[in-house]
């Protein structure tokens, strides 16, 4: 079998407009969110069909963890780059890069870097797993590291599916700090313009509506300015369809001196059946800033019952956990 | 057969962008009218499909005269929630609650309430009425006051359907404060965006359009911010199907001291057919507002004609009807 | 004064959506070339911000003849490279060309080449034009050949200046295939997502519009699936603001056996004064297609009048011409 040409990295770029931005004109993390799977579903769909027979689609499985490293602001120039980083039998990972370019001053930072995994579906069966044609590496170290990033992720993925049918939404509460209180819930009636050509719906455009869920959770806990600072590995179980109703429901589930974890469960359902089916569940991690744009204390989660307890608990590990992973970085860096 | 449990409520919510606003910052009656009937469609093709065996969509028939009771701003949390109060054996009844919140402050007010009208048409083919399953009512005077609603809106319907084919549009003029000189039209080319899944304009995507050349209208008659203040019934007499060009006239009918009324004629045609049809109009009422967010007085209007006389009286008339009934409720509660 | 390094190009990609293309999945021409000011909008601005103190925005002021080369469709992928290819002490051109990419197939088409010119605007005094950085030029013949499309399209835009003010809409019509009968309108409301940072409309959104105007033009007259062909050179004399109204008018010019000239005239008034002023105008060729994609007959069309004469000589001479410059291309190739 001939192995083809390592497949060309996808660029993207586009004007941040006032409705990418909140009323402070920063951008929405979901607007990025979206552009990074915009470009990581046309590399992937462009690299999966130089070999295959049937026609296919690449279709969003798992968003890796992911730091908004700097924030966005309306006017901005969004630069993403896509490219192809390792290829197992039936998936491949895509690793994007997002610069954010101010065209008035010249200067640039680095927003965002993702890698996010993709598996081709066939166009006339959407069960249907095709074959990933492989890439070229530049070594075998390269190969290698990336064949342990399928092996983790994959590991992951089989983990959370077997844990997400348990989650269910806490009932309401008009208690102030409570979960209850800030708990939101938004309905979507899934439209032409959210699909894909095999009309199912983009994995961007559920992060995007899963962002502006969390950010109002936010907004209703502390009251000020909110932007996404992460958002935990994002695992896509099912398929959503052009024409389904998407309900996304954000719960608190910790909080620390300056940041909230939110929970988002997305469920889906047909407008014509009644059954609901969990089709995605993330945890998104928001910061609270200033009039100055620095970030401000947070108010203390009010916690009732075992529940909840245990979710803050779950909460406070990542917390921790990714707080360690920081300082093991910055110390092998310096 | 067995009675399905009272259908339940739908929940819409999402935060109010630059683009649903007018330069002022006050969010677009229209913007409103559409999750309105959103949320309606929602609730109306989720109920009717418990039962039937034939996949159906609830289209809407018509909207009950609705007050905008407070100004929604960008950045505003808008909640839309929609309930089944009345069901007939083709046509269901949906009240519509939308509350706004700021969720800086944590204020709520309510923004508006609604009634609309739906009849579920089937999928394979959409002139095939279904039927409705029934809903469970709280108490027999609950029914018996959703009959009397349903019996009266049936009537008007019937009348406005004899009497829209006449109405036409007037000629231009420019003369100021004249009906023909703010005289406004827009036409849009529906695409896949504006409709249903059955491939026929949203209902509310058509109010947006008919809230957008009213207030063109009102502006271009007073020079000033304006708002949406109500919005006379409204029946959809005839479907638009996608590639359609929707042409909409507005025109001054009445003109009190603080208030305008606007007519609003909806023709639509096929591209590829030379034929036009009214498939709707409608009585907008707007109000002029000055930098303090305050009432300001509206320039009176110049008849000319007999036509525009009568349309004037006939305007006054719904005028003074309405504040007659502000008024009465307004004893009512003291 | 030392010289900047030339302008590196910018590349902008995206998918073709439902909504970017007619029903038979056509992508419309005016999609096309609001990506295509996009991106020159993008570079322009990028470049003139690399010297100058005050920040400038670069506005459009001119776009050459442009032809459509191969149809675009829902699901391809488009690219579009813009580059400086001209500096003049105040403007610079911009030369574009987009690439429609089958991600399923693999296969590239050019679908289109352009060239726009742009002069920077101060952002703190939108009046007051700001000096271009000179680029370097691989040749002297390259630069001598800019400085001659530079001469001869300040011209044209001097002489248009003069002409533009003239043309008023011919009165509506009913017979069929007459100039009136097809004639349309549509008024479009400016907001926030139609302008650029400095709040006013994006050349590459009234260029969308227009031919939005000009597909309901072509249709109503042949009543089949119709495509842009080409557009010829539009100069913008006027900046419109946000909060505009733009009313765009289409009418046919002239038809030959395969084409359709359709004359687009965009005005623009202020909601809050009642002066309208000619913003832009320009002619766009469309074709007729079958269920096969092959151009069809259009029907003669019917003139009355001496002006209706006057302006379909004018279409003749423009058709003719720019069929003798694409015979000499031909020739020149072979």
């Amino acid at each position: 079998m001939a192995v083809p040409e390592a497949a060309s990295p996808v660029q993207l770029c586009r004007i941040m407009r006032p409705d990418d931005a909140n009323v402070a004109g920063n951008v929405h993390g979901g607007i990025i969110l979206k552009m990074i799977e915009e470009a990581g579903c046309l590399v992937g769909t462009r690299h999966c069909n130089t070999q295959n027979k049937d026609c296919c689609m690449a279709a969003l499985v798992r968003v890796e963890k992911t730091d908004f490293l700097a924030p966005v602001f309306i006017g901005e120039v969004v630069h993403v780059s896509a490219e192809i980083t390792y290829t197992s039998k039936h998936s491949l990972e895509v690793q994007v890069k997002v610069m954010a370019e101010n065209i008035l001053t010249g200067s640039k930072k680095l927003a965002n870097k993702a890698a996010l995994w993709y598996v081709p579906c066939s166009l006339q069966n959407v069960n249907k797993i095709m074959e990933v044609p492989p890439i070229k590496y530049a070594s075998v170290e390269q190969e290698e590291e990336g064949r342990e990033r399928y092996e983790a992720q994959k590991l992951e993925r089989l983990e959370t599916k077997a844990r997400i049918e348990e989650v269910l939404p806490p009932p309401p509460n008009r208690e102030q700090y409570s979960i209850g209180f800030s708990q939101s819930t938004l309905i979507h009636l899934v439209g032409p313009s959210d699909c894909t050509i095999h009309s199912y719906v983009h994995g961007g455009v559920t992060m995007k509506l899963m962002d502006e869920v969390a950010g109002i959770v936010a907004a209703r806990h502390c009251n000020t300015n909110i932007v996404t600072a992460s958002v935990e590995a994002i695992n896509f179980h099912r398929k959503i369809p052009n024409g389904s109703v998407v309900t996304l429901v954000g719960r608190l589930t910790f909080v620390s001196n300056k940041s909230m974890e939110i929970e988002v469960l997305v469920d889906a359902s047909s407008l014509m059946e009644k059954e609901k089916y969990r089709a995605v569940s993330a945890f998104f991690t928001f910061m609270s800033l200033g009039q100055d744009k620095q970030p401000l204390s947070v108010p203390p989660l009010k916690i009732h019952g075992e529940e909840e307890q245990r979710r803050f608990e779950d909460g406070k590990a990542r917390y921790l956990q990714n707080k360690a992973k920081r300082l093991a970085e910055k110390e092998r860096q310096m």
